[in-house]
């Protein structure tokens, strides 16, 4: 066992966060892992309507009576996007955990302080850290150059920036940080706490379980795939993403690239390139953009959760019980 | 004290080492660095004769007993380096430890491993590790995107290299890994450690202190900089360079990434706006290109050698024998 701020503040049996995944993040798999010990999110924007959201909710408690969050990641839509019925589902429910991530959560932090929903927010730098810590939110998740998805444009890896920000927030108070990015076992967790984390996120590492609904290609293209088979898209855009190297990537690299091109035919390519999909329900791992981050060359196998959480904490804590003291002798 | 296999090996008191720095690794920094317990490293292509090397060599074993060891960074020159002439000097003098970088050492591995030198080869990929480990060097430095100087061109950052170094690595045979890039206290130290390290590499961190031979002004600049504060250079020629942000690497990185100009175009502009030196020993941080990782972020104080290094110890001690048994209670 392994205690931390974050077990404590969360009633989890472990420090591993799953955290919201697009396409991913369903019942099935935030039970699995909430089942296993870790403090797992469902991903509120893949349900359009908040009666969607909450019958997702119930079905995750069917599955499980552990704790468990809700990922509210606020993005700039054409289509609106239900923020405030889905929070209103989140106090109505009974939900005590929240991570946000896009835009901070300002406007909806009364209504969850109101109603102890304690509020993890995801940011890519320690200056955001700081704002949204000033803001009142309860916990930062610190996100990594290395991470699947959005690592934001100052590309400052997690060796650096989770003690900067970890730093940057003891002069500020007192927010315990979660390690966000390249995170993938028993290492990274005692790396992380040695650099002032009190937990950690993994993405892509439960992408590659047993009981995460994408295809069976998908998982095995993730254990093929090495730390180098990653890329950064849309960066031209100031919207970088790090997505699975493959053709559809490079080829959407390239047009973005091009500084010949307008802004405008840049999007209108990448829209027709990226139309390929099918990926994560069909299997076409080459057929289109899909999310993955560096640790993908530390990933291995395809466990079920529990075996997952099992493996890692017994790594950490043959690290924190014989290495650590071996050091010392 | 912190025992690894790196200190048993080299015969220092911590798991420490300076790396070479072209232009900064002289005797006197070279030999503050080894009297502190760290595994210091003279840089050879400072010195366009073996007889200077030899001298150098001499400077610092008049200033220290302790072990340091010689850089020989391998780079394809229009002036031909006479390595072969530094090789003999390394081996007639009874050097007994060599950090080699840029192309693998191959060449001169027969005589190092007649005259019991030991070498230490920096790679940025786990293949290139592999590589160099098969052909006989005795420990990795494995570099990752953080790093000032050099990182490749495949952008993977420490946190996942490194451990996926240390399995490339394992799968093969029993050699030991130095971290480098973005290492900078005492919590670095235990993280690479947690990671699979045997030890650390810190450059920048060693150009803020107070027996390094540049201008203060550079120093300053590395407290005040953050951890976005460098950029990389020459990414369109292949031959990556993290250096510190400033409106020279700016301009420099603009002209880089102007796809309507040729490669000779592009070199010509940059030679000139390179020009502008004085940067070390003028102080004019501002008027020049510098390397600088994004250790910068973790870097506030001008200490000794000795300050520094008896303080990383400190905080990597107190993480072993304070936080880790905490974490277990």
């Amino acid at each position: 066992m392994i205690k931390t701020r974050i077990t404590e503040m969360f009633g989890v049996e472990t420090p591993i966060c799953m955290g919201g995944m697009t396409g991913v993040g369903y019942a099935p798999l935030v039970a699995a892992a909430a089942d296993a010990g870790a403090l797992a999110f469902l991903t509120a924007h893949m349900f359009t309507t908040a009666e969607a959201l909450e019958q997702e909710i119930a079905k995750v408690r069917s599955l499980t009576d552990k704790p468990f969050g809700i990922n509210l990641t606020i993005l700039p839509s054409f289509n609106p996007i239900p923020y405030d019925e889905y929070r209103r589902v989140i106090c109505e429910t009974g939900i005590k955990i929240v991570e946000t991530a896009g835009r901070n959560p300002v406007d909806h932090l009364p209504d969850f302080k109101a109603n102890g929903v304690k509020v993890i927010h995801k940011c890519t730098s320690a200056r955001h850290s700081v704002s949204a810590a000033k803001l009142g939110v309860d916990v930062i998740s610190i996100d990594g150059f290395e991470c699947a998805g959005h690592p934001g444009e100052d590309d400052v890896t997690l060796m650096v920036l989770l003690p900067a920000t970890v730093d940057a927030l003891a002069a500020i108070g007192d927010i315990p940080v979660i390690a966000s990015g390249g995170m993938a076992d028993g290492r990274s967790l005692m790396a992380a706490l040695m650099l002032g984390a009190e937990g950690v996120n993994m993405g892509t590492r439960f992408l590659a379980t047993q009981e995460c609904q994408i295809h069976e290609n998908v998982k095995k293209a993730i254990v093929a795939n090495t730390e180098r088979d990653t890329l950064l898209i849309n960066r031209t855009l100031r919207n970088t993403a790090r997505v699975a190297r493959n053709a559809v990537a490079e080829e959407v690299v390239r047009i973005q690239q091009d500084t010949t091109k307008t802004i405008e035919d840049v999007r209108e390519l990448v829209a027709g390139v990226r139309g390929r999909e099918n990926v994560l329900a069909g299997g076409d791992v080459d057929g289109g953009i899909w999310t993955a981050g560096q640790s993908q060359g530390l990933i291995h196998d395809i466990p079920t959760c529990k075996e997952l959480v099992r493996n890692i904490m017994k790594q950490a804590e043959d690290l924190a019980r014989i290495r650590v003291p071996s050091l010392l002798a």
